[in-house]
């Protein structure tokens, strides 16, 4: 019987994508309103390329986007993005409906739960301790920490050590295909993918090595299912 | 007649020692809650210590602290740490009383309003931003830009410049005698002291040199001398 169920963080647990848009947004209103000379559609074509340049992670996306735009950094337009970008995000900042119903439901079940996340250790307990669910994970295990991201079977493995577990005994649940399900899969365990839909390419790779992946709508199913 | 007058932020225009006190204290007892084995007031002294040493500018100091403590980085209590001691900051980061009320009255009386802070330009933004007054103020000149901190003449002279402003139409508003107002009366401005009270020999030295200064017990008063 399976022990072990490990979760990935973002759009799994909770709706990273669409807060990140309003957040986003709100944040750009409020900086055009004190001076930036674009539209908000303009200004968030540049937010995203910029962000797609640096990477998520970077600190600095409205000091580049200012200096982008008039030629040096402007602190008030800085601050009042950052500010409002963070005020939508900590408001928005919400486990999906079921999720913690559905943690409730597996913790009550007598499975141990543990999270597998790329990104940084402190940024992904924060996230989760804002979610108001970090007390359900017994080990939360980031790419940070262990120095390889998902799908390297190492971050699995070492999920796996900590947690006592055996692969064979564990479950991965995540909505990307390649960093989640087949990492897991090729660490050798099962899969279940979620918020997210399998290509004809995927599908087939599934029927074709026999592999343990299944795909539910919603985080809920797994109280079927497990 | 005065045409310009210039306020420090810390102190000056809102309780940053009051509600630092609340919010380390709310952070402490989150991470003792969840495993840092201290009393909340043994572990205020370690916080105090560290925030002595490594500066109130740094932003590890829960790193530290639980590395002090446990000889390694413990990221959960860290990400408590920082969260909640924001969360409690943001909810009690409020202007004095009668600031704004202040700030509208000088205003109203067709002073144009400046800020001389000695700290992190974006991090002032964000103070002002979120005691919503930032927009009472033409100029904010931080020792971060001008590479001069207060006492030092030149990032009075700077503000002084950026308003296009004599020194002598010109009043600095603070509550620390040697940065604030013998920095302000070295650059040829008077200067008000408020929260705080003159020592013995500051009023000697006063009276010594006739200088420009006075002392009122809370910021409401500038609406009687202004």
């Amino acid at each position: 019987m399976l022990k072990a169920v490990f979760f990935d963080i973002d759009d799994t647990l909770y709706d990273t994508s669409g807060f990140a848009k309003l957040a986003r947004n709100a944040a750009l209103d409020m900086m055009i309103d004190a001076g930036l000379p674009l539209t908000t559609s303009e200004a968030y074509d540049l937010l995203r390329e910029i962000i797609a340049q640096k990477g998520s992670n970077y600190d600095k996306h409205f000091n580049v986007l200012t200096k982008t735009v008039f030629g040096e950094e402007k602190p008030l337009l800085i601050a009042l993005g950052m500010i409002n970008y963070h005020n939508v995000k900590f408001a928005l900042l919400r486990p999906f409906p079921r999720t913690t119903s559905t943690l409730i439901d597996l913790t009550s079940k007598g499975y141990r739960l543990g999270v597998i996340s790329n990104g940084i250790t402190i940024k992904q307990w924060e996230k989760l301790i804002r979610l108001g669910i970090y007390n359900f994970f017994e080990e939360v295990v980031t790419s940070d920490e262990v120095g390889f991201e998902k799908p390297h079977s190492r971050i699995f493995e070492e999920a796996l050590n900590r947690m006592g577990c055996k692969a064979e005994k564990s479950i991965m649940i995540g909505n990307k295909f390649n960093e989640d399900i087949m990492g897991a899969v090729n660490a050798g365990m099962s899969a279940i993918l979620v918020n997210s839909q399998l290509t004809k390419e995927e599908k087939d790779l599934i029927e074709k090595e026999k592999l343990d992946v299944r795909v539910i709508a919603d985080i809920s199913d797994l109280q079927k299912i497990l």
